[in-house]
């Protein structure tokens, strides 16, 4: 397809797309949260709501803990499909559509919404990118709003969901003012958000249980125990029957440790390395990420870098050390 | 002193009566949590900040992830000690004010705020118990408005440590949308959550998190999947080098599994065997802690035994799959 041009937009623009529209396909990110699915869901369930054709499309397997979300929303059977509008949430880059970039291309028109410091969102005609929203569960309620929607409880656990996962439960430094007063509007529709706290929170996989002592057992404390990292093998993942995305919340985990300033996690795949960064309080992990040509936000970054964990380790070790000695200079 | 008349109040009467005072003793409930201590200490600001004489009077050691509330607020040498007005925060019963009982009823008026279902309040003269709030921190939010006192971020940050912690970050079901409502209040004093999340949560000593990891590696499941059960050895103490007391919040760890029903977590002390259980909804642990001569709540009991772990571990697990088989039955 010929190359279409790519613009900023407004709220009140792509609600208009989307009230115009008789179909759309909604794309999260490979490797699905709780944003990007809660807010796929909550948007396919207005759009549902409104009669129209609507879809979540997917190509991994959603995370134990987030399958109550889907009401039968999501499907992976998209070959051929085609929408007047395709729309991309809380999709950074391109290559997070992995496989579905062709369906994606193939809408009428194309949108994305995002919230990532980092985003590259000119794959959509239309974007609207709002770096200081917590998530993009944030963003999608103004856009209901915009496209004059009226919540209920089902919209509103689901936007609930993409936002107290992606603040982690509202403390992360991405949490605002205004993030909390839209929590309030969202039980003003008399959503359950214990239920979700509970499906969230307590509903576990004894196979992520086993996989985070797996991985807990690698950590070790380097920079002078101003960092740890902790590492991730396939062997792993065989062994305790996980899914790779069941490894949410494990590098926050290893943040948590008094004195720790930044954390990072490291994933074998296959011929490389997926490295996951936090910082706790003044270290930007994203210009550590940008050495090796990943990106994110300051508190939390990420990248891939090729080889094998013990070949990438001292490099990253290296890195964050060098960025801990310049948060002190 | 003769026994006074306790009345239920309204917050305006409250207020009047603090914004009356010259002098005011605030008192926390024994083994402070953020709601007691970070309620406290938000008055104690506010009423100094006002040229009033106020202390927190504390008889024990404020927890490690707390500290940073008191600057200056706090203190244990209180013998003697009068005021206008004594005011006790989040203290549901009498006895929890302890050897303070005989300062806080020296002063020449009296007051509790409490939110707790279960509160006995007629050891105050005053009292005001709203047991539809999340927290202690959320009625002094509104106490504080009623006595007029413009909020800075300081008494901002310790109102939102108190009701950080009585929510559990905002899931537990005592949140609501007025919860949410009044922290958006406290961000636009400009306070730093991000810090008070960090405090409170962030700084867990190494030797714990070792510890966990330790105990967490002996996690098996029992009683088909229903039940687990983890231990704590000596030895384990030894190579972390963590405190005995530093195993809380384990058991809970152990029961947020998809599928557990009760969670038992054992730990050998010199010729016995102490056991900690949880139950999630319906099984009743303290029936079993009343078998090894034991007790406690329905969802939270213990017992010790006399004996090794190997020599425990037959009869504690037998004990669980009963109870487990009599709720199924």
């Amino acid at each position: 397809m010929e190359k279409r041009t790519s613009n900023k937009s407004s709220l009140a623009q792509i609600a208009a797309l989307l009230n115009d529209a008789g179909s759309v396909l909604i794309f999260p990110h490979l490797q699905m949260d709780g944003d990007t699915l809660g807010s796929a869901v909550a948007l396919c369930s207005a759009l549902r709501k409104q009669g129209k054709i609507a879809y979540v499309l997917i190509e991994d397997e959603i995370p134990g803990n987030l399958r109550f979300l889907d009401n039968g929303y999501c499907t992976s059977d998209y070959s051929g499909m085609e929408a007047d509008v395709c729309i991309a949430l809380d999709c950074s880059d391109w290559m997070r559509l992995e496989k579905r970039q062709e369906v994606f291309n193939n809408g009428k028109q194309t949108v994305l919404l995002d919230h990532h410091a980092t985003s590259q969102p000119s794959f959509a005609e239309y974007w609207y990118v709002d770096k200081e929203a917590s998530s993009t569960g944030e963003i999608l309620f103004m856009l209901l709003k915009e496209m004059g929607v009226v919540l209920d409880a089902e919209i509103a656990e689901a936007i609930y969901t993409a936002i107290l996962t992606d603040t982690g439960s509202f403390i992360y430094s991405n949490t605002s003012a205004s993030t909390h007063m839209t929590v309030a509007e969202l039980y003003k529709t008399g959503m359950d958000h214990n239920k979700i706290a509970v499906e969230v929170y307590q509903r576990k996989r004894l196979e992520k249980v086993k996989l985070f002592i797996a991985i807990l057992n690698t950590m070790e404390m380097i920079c002078g125990g101003k960092a740890n990292l902790a590492v991730m093998t396939q062997q792993m993942l065989t062994e305790t029957g996980a899914l790779p995305a069941e490894t949410d919340g494990l590098v926050e985990e290893l943040r948590s440790i008094d004195g720790v300033e930044i954390s990072a996690f490291l994933r074998e795949e296959e011929g490389k390395v997926r490295v996951t960064m936090r910082s706790k309080t003044k270290a930007d992990v994203s210009k550590i990420a940008l050495k090796f040509a990943g990106g994110g936000h300051t508190k939390a970054a990420g990248c891939t870098i090729p080889g094998t964990i013990e070949e990438v380790k001292p490099f990253i070790i290296e890195a964050i050390c060098e960025e801990l000695d310049s948060i002190e200079g």
